[in-house]
């Protein structure tokens, strides 16, 4: 297969001419032309290798070989629907469930995220009776009718509020009310959700469930408070509500630790619902809605099938457990652990080094480094952060920027993500912010 | 790979434990699993075949090889996003722009028929900015929140009719307000969106689109009268509207004859929208909606990134430039002008011996066979139709129902359907209906 048809200028002219140019190209100033890859790596048209730090739907490295031959082996079997029946799709929801607590234990396919959520908005609305939903601020969950409805991120670019949407405060301990010298921020974070929940009460609303991704990515690679989860989840289910667990960015063992970023709230906080997708298939289009049997039955009573074209046929399946497999052959949780840890180690002591760095966080190989122009404001440093990502590009490194203000640099890269990448990454953060600080003082004194 | 890994009676256990139930099998009362396919074929555990007249989504037949090779090929090079630059997201945009007319110039790539059809919504809204959406009576474009909601087979049992959503009578000449004795009823049944679009002036609405597959499939496998097309545009256009036509069941050869099931209606017609979904990656899940400069234009205008995790990835994209191929090397199109003509004329044949035969209607291998209690009233025999799909799975031919009253007995087979199996299954359902005649002619005898 060749590696390249068309001239990169002509592939450029024609995307330009061919794709809607909603459909964004990282660098657009000078995008980038991938044609081949692995594991961590990605190589242009004149095989120039770049280091990748943001693909996390390739989560056990770009072009696994175990999955090109999962995925061969089952096309060349059967792809059929799941209204027949097949081993796979039983097979791959028994080992989902073995990986969650015991009551998510129903299962749905689907092809996207987004699909996803929607499912998911479905089953709550189904279950409770109730419509509205509440979300986090800079919250993303899809890009559905229905999901930028919920996505703060959106729709406050996109025609505003629905009524029936509520948008809590994300419990962002560097930026928010409640900052990491409070002494409970997992509680007060808690408290303005039973507020909201009061004030919507007041005017008549109900709740039908309170979506959150684990980890708040697009809100800028955010660690929930201590307790967060299960006291917000104690406060929706006495409204009538469930608790939907978007782990669409940060499951499968990103985390490390554990499995589900959930999990990271303790042993005694389960979601009712928990979607998943990008890391899912390793860049396949496969997505799935964990949820319990109550939530499921009363899906089922309305009397309405649900069917997917594409969801949980036999090759998405397949490709789903060969996923399921490299993660635990190759020990890429233990991977996160240990990678992750010594690049948010490596990160901290560049903190030390660049009054630019104002926060580093996360877990895993979910980690965000926040530039702000000064500590004591925090205020964020866009400007720089797009420099830094620039100059990285230049150094072969692929790296992008998250939150509200474009502001945290995020580190989200396949799971084989090496200790050595991570220095080579640092070393050049360490560099470029050096030459930064450099032409500020400049520009300092010069002023 | 082992073709089982549980005995048929373990997956059914397991699937009504771990698969929500919403999720239904064919045939639940003694489902088929199904481990094997090839071309029409379709294989259960015992290694018995099965010859499928269903699956237009394995639209070049079962597990072709061409896909198999052309997929794996390019997993093991790059699975990567659209936000970097690759030559096979603009060869496949550009070998669907040479089958559509000119001004269908700009494409979207999702994951499924329901995303496409959701995000025609979403470009309908933004370039009109209205909101009314009109669809047919009976139509399903999808299990999307948003798509349900256009859906009267789905709305109709799930919560009812939203105030932005009006539903035209089908143009159905069998069972319709206008038959096939009415001299244009194409003209009369345009006319009845004319007045549907002037009673929602009338209150006020603003309609932003008409939806409606090219042949409505869920509605019976209905064939739209000429000129129905054109003069429902120029209505809906009047009113600032513009027609999105859901090819997701209809497109890439099936009516052989045309690629597009709305070329039918004739050069003089073309939709504002085209969304494509089941059969375009065979079974691989790629959908896509094409529109016009403008209408893209409008979408980029709102300054919103919109980004599809794996729509349009390089895999998707290989997968549709290899069933595209396979169409043409392998004159699928020419195969379903001859195998469904046939087909038709072997239906037609049978009717003039059958009177549970109402209506034998459709093209290239789009046909649907309705079955009624008597002729003169057109009553839908549900029951019969019920029993024939019971009774061809006992002959090992895989078939369903479709329509309002589930009396339509649909064939879209994989478009490698051959005339022996055309003439196989018109010799099982002569069969099949000589029992059921002779059985209610004893009926009537003892009563």
């Amino acid at each position: 297969m060749a590696l390249e048809v068309f001239h990169k200028d002509e592939t450029l002219q024609m995307r330009r001419k061919l794709i809607g140019q909603s459909c964004r190209l990282f660098f657009s100033r000078d995008p980038v032309k991938i044609v081949r890859a692995r594991g961590q790596y990605l190589y242009d048209e004149n095989g120039m290798q770049y280091l990748d730090c943001i693909s996390n739907v390739q989560h056990v490295g770009h072009c696994h070989p175990s999955l090109t031959q999962a995925a061969a082996a089952q096309m060349d079997l059967l792809n059929s629907n799941t209204r027949f029946l097949h081993d796979n799709i039983v097979l791959y929801a028994d080992r989902l469930a073995a990986t969650l607590p015991k009551k998510l234990c129903v299962f749905y396919f689907v092809n996207s995220g987004s699909e996803a959520n929607d499912l998911a908005l479905r089953l709550a609305r189904q279950y409770t009776r109730h419509q509205d939903v509440i979300v986090l601020d800079h919250a993303y969950h899809g890009h559905l009718t229905s999901l930028i409805d919920i996505s703060p991120y959106k729709f406050r670019k996109l025609g505003g509020q629905k009524e029936w949407v509520h948008v809590a405060p994300l419990p962002d301990t560097y930026h928010g009310i409640y900052r990491e010298d409070h002494p409970d921020p997992g509680q007060a974070y808690a408290d303005t959700m039973k507020s909201l929940i009061d004030e919507a009460h007041k005017k008549g609303r109900k709740i039908s469930s309170f979506f959150a991704e684990s980890l708040p990515s697009v809100g800028g690679q955010i660690i929930f408070p201590t307790g967060y989860c299960k006291r917000v989840a104690e406060y929706v289910r006495e409204a009538g509500g469930i608790y939907v667990a978007d782990e669409i960015q940060t499951g499968f063992g990103r985390v490390g630790s554990h499995f589900w970023a959930f999990q990271l709230q303790g042993e005694d906080f389960c979601p009712d619902i928990v979607t998943m997708g990008k890391p899912i298939g390793n860049g396949h289009p496969i997505a799935c809605v964990a949820t319990t049997e109550e939530i499921a039955t009363a899906f089922t009573a309305n009397g309405v099938e649900y069917f997917n074209t594409f969801g949980g046929n036999p090759v998405s399946c397949a490709i789903g457990l060969a996923v399921l497999d490299v993660i635990e052959k190759e020990d890429l949780r233990g991977n996160a652990v240990r990678v992750g840890g010594h690049l948010k180690q490596l990160l901290l002591q560049l903190q030390t080094k660049h009054p630019l760095i104002g926060d580093v966080r996360g877990v895993g190989l979910f980690i965000g480094m926040e530039l702000v122009k000064d500590r004591a404001s925090r205020k964020p440093a866009t400007e720089e952060a797009a420099h830094l990502v620039r100059r990285l590009k230049e150094e072969r490194i692929v790296m992008s920027t998250d939150g509200p203000w474009d502001s945290v640099i995020k580190f989200k890269p396949p799971m084989c993500f090496s200790i050595e990448d991570a220095e080579r990454v640092c070393t050049c953060i360490d560099q470029i912010l050096r030459e930064l600080e450099h032409t500020h003082q400049k520009e300092d004194c010069g002023s």
